[in-house]
Parts: structure tokens; sequence; C-alpha cells
């Protein structure tokens, strides 16, 4: 009889991964910087929780998304789900906690969530999302700082070449006003929507098919939604084109103040690109609406996505409340980074490798640490004073870039060898020059 | 007939909460500044899924937490659960990836976990874990890490008064070997644990009546636990009392070198006390263990407990894991410092108030706040021009200390009215000299 206890078997769940190190580091300091966007910009964090009443999330019933939501029944009897999405545990907070907070409210929200997907298309079933709203105002200037947000965001990250493509659903809305075709209007956008994709052509053939569209009028659609040129060139053209019809002025005329505030902010042009096709499908929207497209990347699709609404949680409350916002792809982000050279090359949460050589001095080693640390360093001490090679071996597997080296003979001296480990050439550091040569080598 | 819908009420589920900005600013806050004494040490950021294969979670089975857990089928009839520590989930990690991460591994991990507990005692059955932990070796350095580092993140979030109680097992365990205690020992720890709470009388009937203790080794072993004094004090007595027994002898050792590194690293010696009274009821623990009280704050008890144990991952593989590791109390902790007045008063993401006086000029404003945000400084734009004791008003809610005011007649000057929403006085100042002055008042 074998007294072995059997092993259970170490996995996680399909659709669900771990972050090692090398890729939590990347993912913390992308949000690090985004969340220091947003605050710049005066939106605050909130959190809610992973877990609702399933009829809060279900709210608004019958679509793909609670077929895939995670939904049981908690020990006490009660009909719990795993939240799918940000906005509408948003849209719930909101009608419960607006009336304390006061409007205009701005706020992110960095989180994981949950959609039992199918996993083929390397979709994960936990992810996070990173969402960002101005609610409780109807103003543009909120619309405007939405699109600022993205653009410092993605320039902060290191992105250099990309554009925001905006558009706003008024002029559509007026385009298909002008032409008698309101009923069919989301068959209509939603055929807009996959123009990138299916061409031209094959949008008209749907319109006429779904929405009773007629050629003419097909043609004038798709004329109008592929206006080209210059933001104020398409600015011309859409006055010409819609600028009689009352909605459609609205909209050109909120379009207009966007394009003014990003050049006299000094963005640019060509990080913002006026873009009268993009409808975005969902009938959500109803004023300005966002794509984020990497130049160098358009395969991946928009990185960050959202746009203008005009009730956020009318589910939960009578309270009329609109609002913009956008959501930021993190895993898109990190891919498109990851393929662009912009993930740092260091993922070492040091600096500094500190080699213990002699146990008897771990004191002194600790003492060492602490006083680079007090500078502003960080240095990450090896716990055993076991072989140079096997220690800087651990060091250069971190990609720590200097390593610290010093035994009785430094010691004796008063002097450490400093070493890059990214170039191998290495120093004799006298011990009170140590942190100002520190400092100028991570320079 | 009405064709009013019925409203979804807007409510959480018992025991879980959501995080508004006055909970969540400073909860981000404390993480960051966590997270940014774990890297100064080398620590990097780990994440594990929050839903789990059950089986791994109850791994050890049959106790409480099991009964706590949040288990259920998913849609493909998988036996599921929400992680209800960060302990279990690293262990599974840790067996499963350490042959490529390598040792020593050094992770932090801040994320939710998941109790079905009682409510009554304001537990909540969300909330939020922050462990450390160093894997792979068993030097004494990492212990004595794992206390310097508990210090540096009490130190960086302001606390002043407080200490680490530490304790090693060894000498423990030597103690009631040297006693011939050696099978009682799990019955008289858990004895022990409640001296705090219970007292020295009490704790040494429970252990005459559930350890077969007769009275005097229960006086003995009460009197040993109870040394006080200096930490060297303390040393030299348990060298007096228990130098002579190899196991002990080793933990005396240790604590040596851990006060030793405390000293030469300069830390006040009252942060660090050495107290033989601690034995952390799990049995999980094998050498150093921890414990930290706030001075002030005695009642709450420990604000960041943990310790050494042999064997991390042992369900899962067979490679020996040995460790050490804490575990901060966030919501303990945010409690004390609310309590003692270290929560920054000032809970606004951004520093600079704009209010937006004629809309007319709105491009101009945001202009203003983008030249400020490149500057350093965060600036929030208010989205409407609405009147201006309105805005300043909301400027105010939100903390926000400074508050820039210009319309018609300031722009046609070149000057800007930068009002101290803390203490009421405005200035004029030029806009050429804004952000320097912006920058002096915020000092």
């Amino acid at each position: 009889m074998s007294d072995k206890k059997k092993l259970i078997q170490p996995r996680t769940l399909k659709g669900f991964r771990d972050f090692p190190p090398a890729l939590a580091m990347p993912r913390e300091q992308m949000i690090d910087k985004a969340r220091a966007v947003f605050r710049s910009y005066g939106f605050a964090p909130i959190d809610t929780p992973a877990l609702e009443y399933a009829e809060i999330l279900t709210g608004k019933g019958g679509d793909e998304s609670d077929k895939q939501m995670y939904r049981f029944s908690d020990n006490g009897g009660r009909d719990v789900a795993l939240r799918f999405d940000l906005t509408v545990p948003f849209a719930r907070f909101a009608a419960q906690h607006i009336g304390q907070l006061g409007t205009p409210f701005k706020r992110y929200h960095v989180g994981p969530v949950w959609r039992g997907e199918n996993t083929q298309h390397g979709r994960y079933r936990e992810f996070y999302q990173c969402d960002f709203d101005t609610i409780g105002t109807d103003a543009n200037a909120a619309d405007i700082e939405t699109a600022l947000v993205i653009h410092d965001i993605l320039s902060t990250l290191g992105f250099e070449r990309f554009s925001i493509h905006v558009n706003h659903r008024l002029v559509l809305n007026g385009l298909l006003e002008s032409l008698g075709l309101v009923e069919g209007a989301p068959a209509i956008l939603r055929a807009l929507d996959k123009l990138a994709k299916i061409g031209a052509e094959k949008v008209a053939a749907e319109m006429q098919s779904t929405a009773n569209v007629a050629p003419e009028q097909a043609q004038k659609i798709l004329e109008t939604v592929q206006i080209k040129g210059s933001n104020s060139e398409i600015l011309a053209q859409l006055d010409n084109t819609l600028g009689d019809h009352e909605r459609a002025a609205a909209g050109i005329a909120n379009l207009r103040q966007l394009v003014a505030a990003f050049t006299a902010a000094n963005i640019p042009e060509n990080r913002l690109a006026l873009d009268v096709s993009i409808a975005r499908g969902l009938d959500y929207y109803t004023g300005t609406v966002y794509e984020t497209l990497l130049d160098d990347l358009p395969g991946i699709g928009s990185i960050c996505s959202g746009g203008r609404y005009d009730d956020l949680a009318g589910l939960y409350t009578k309270q009329h409340l609109p609002g913009v916002g956008a959501s930021l792809g993190l895993d898109r982000l990190m891919a498109a980074m990851e393929e662009l050279g912009l993930l740092q090359e260091t993922i070492a949460p040091a600096d500094i490798f500190i080699a213990q050589f002699v146990e008897e001095s771990l004191a002194h080693y600790i003492a060492t640490s602490r006083r680079l640390r007090i500078a502003g360093l960080s240095a990450e001490l090896y716990p055993e004073a076991k072989g140079l090679g096997k220690q800087l071996k651990y060091a250069d597997r971190k990609n720590i870039p200097l390593a610290l080296i010093g035994g009785p003979n430094e010691f004796a001296n008063g002097v450490w060898q400093v070493k890059d480990l990214r170039s191998g050439t290495s120093a004799e550091v006298a011990d009170k020059d140590l942190v100002a040569h520190l400092q100028g080598q991570l320079k």
C-alpha cells in the first residue's frame, strides 16, 4: 500500500490564463499610464463588485451577452452572475449613487470581466476592460475631451502613427432623414458598419435588400459617407450636402468644434480623422462616435472605441443621464505594443542586482540596498551566497541592467564592483560615490 | 394601459460594495505605494484567474473556506469556484510555471477574493488581498527582507508608530521539544495564539486540558513566551533558556541576524519587536512568523501577517518549494489610515479646475488645459458654460485646490484669475507666468 497522496493536476480553465511577470508587468505599466492620463483630466476611479444580481446584468435581456454570462445560484439561493462588461454595472452604479455624487460625473474603471465565449478565435473568457465616461452633461466639451484622452493615452504609451476616427450620429441621421429613410436607419447603419470589411458594392446591395433603399439613395449615402479629404475639406463638403438639414447641421457644428479644439491644442492634424462612414452598429450611441486605428497595424481594428449616448441608466432610474465615453482594448493594445516594439525591454522590477558574495556580510548588503532605495533606486539582493556565476545568470534572466558585486576585498577598500549586464563592462566605484554612479548609469 | 416599463431596482448583493471615488482613490493610492515598495525589492507582479477548477481550490479540503466558497457549474458543466484567497492560486501557479520562471521567485499579487462569509461583523464577501512571497529559497535573507518590505510599506503609507512582531517557529518547537511536548504542539500553539486575547491563566488552563501539559510545563512555556525587554535582552534570555537546544538555537540565530540587519539598516529599534508569544495558529508556518501592530490602534489587530513555510505547492507538485511571505490587510490599513488622518485630504484626481466662462472660447480653454498637462499638471475643465457659482461649487465638492477663471476681459489682457479654493484668495496672473504660478501654489 502506498501512502503517497495523489497530486492534483495544476491547470487553469479553458479561456483563462495566468499572468506571469513578463505579462503582468507590461499590463501594469500600461494601466498606470492610462490612469495618469484619466486623472490629469479629472476622471476619478470607481469600482463595482464582480458579482451582481443576475436581473441587474441581464437588464437589456435576450442578447448574446446573456448566453455567455457566468450565472449561478449563490449559497443563499440568490440568482447571481459575474459582470460581462463595465458599462452595465456603471449604469446600475450611476442610478444608485448619482444623487450623492452629483453631475457632471467623470469616472474611469479598470477591471476584469467574464464571458463564456467561444475560445477558438484567441478570445479569453476573462479579460480586462478599461472604460472612461463623463455623464450628466450634453456639452460637446465632454465629447472633445473624450477624443483628447484617447489621444493622450496612445501618445503616452509611445504610439506615434495613429488616428482617431470620429463621426456624429446626427450627421448620419440627418442624411437618412433627408432621403426619407428614417425607418430603415438601424438596418442601414448595420450595413454601413461593414463598409471597411466588405466594400461599397456589397453594402449597397445589403441596404437595398434589408431596408428597401433605392439604388440612387444607396449611391447618395455611400457618396456622403465616403467623402475624403482634410478635416476642413470634409466639413465644407458636409456643409454643402447637409448644411440645410437642421439635425445634420448640429452634428456638423459639433465636429467643427472638435476639429478647432484639436487645432488649438496643437495636435498634429492626422491624429484626428473625420470619417462619415463610422456608424458603430450599436443602437446605443446618439452623438459623437469614435474608433481609433493604428496606421501601422490597421488589421487589428479599433483599439479604442466609444461614443455619446442619450441615456445611460434608463433601466434602473427615471433620471435622464446622457454621457460620452470610450473603452480601451487593453489586450489589443498590448499585442500592438509588442508588435511595434513599444513594450519596454526591461521587465525587471528592480534596476540593480546585489550579489551576495559572503553571507557574513548580509547586514552590510542589506544596509547598502536600503541606502539605494532611500535614494529612489530599486535593488534586488540575491538571498543566498551562492556561486557568482549562478547569481549573475539569475540577474540576466530577469533583465536587471546593473549588478553590484562586493566581498571582503572590496569592503576593506571601501569600493564596489559595478557590472553593466547590458554591455558586460565593469567599473570599480567608491562606496561614497555609489548612488551617484548608479543613477548616472541608469539615465 | 401604461407603456412605462418597470424599473429594475439598482442594488448590490449583501456583503458586496461599490467603491465611489472617495473610496476608490485612496485604495488606488495605497496599492500604488505598496507596489512601488515591492518593486524596489525586485518583487514582480503576477495575476491568476478569478475562477478556477473547484478541485484546485478545495485542495486542502474540509475546512471553513470550502463552505464559504462561491462554487458552481459553468456552462460547460465544469465544477468551478471563485478564489477565496491568493495563496492557493499562487501554489497552483508555482507548481505549473516554476520550471520556466526559475528560483528564487519573488512575486506580489493584488486582487479581489470572494468568501460567502457571515456579514454580521462588518465582513465583506468580496475584498482585496495584497500578498508578496519569495519562494525557492531557505535563506534567512528572504525572511529579513520580508520584514523590511512590511516596514517600508507602512512607513511609505505615513505610519510612524508601529512595530513588526517577529518570532521563529523553531524557537517554539525547541521549547516544546525540550519539555517533551512535541505531540501536543498543535494544541499548545493554538492555545498560545490566544494569549493576547484571553490572558496567561486561561491559556495555561487550555494547554493543560487539551494537550496534557503539566502545570509546571505550562508555567515554563508561558514564562518563555513572555520574555520582555529590548531585542538584545530577549535574544540573551533565549540563549540562556534554549541556547543548548539545537533547533531552538537555529531559530535564535535567525532572529539575531534579523535584528542585526535592521540595526545595520538604521531602522528605529522599536519598529521591530521580538515576541516569543507569536505562534500564528496555522500549521502552515515553519520558520519566521510576523504580525504587525499599530501602537495607536492596537485594537484592530495585525495589519500585516505572514511567515516562512516549508512547502508551498505540495498538493500540485513533487517539487519542494519553501518560501516566506506576508499579506497586507488592505481594508484594515485603510480604516486605520482614515482614523489616524493619514488619508490625503485632497481626493480630487486633478489639481486645477478650469471654469468655462464663455463657450465661444472653448478651444482656448482646451488649449490652456493641454498646456498645463504637458507641464505635468492636471486640470479639469468644466464642460458647460454655466453660472460661475455652480461651477466653483462643483470644484469645491471635488476638493480641487485651485481654480482658473478667465473670460473676454482676461483674454483681452492676457491674464487669468487664479483662485485658491482652500483659502478663498485670488490673484491675477499673466498667461505666460501661469504654469510657474500654479506649480508654486501646489507645492
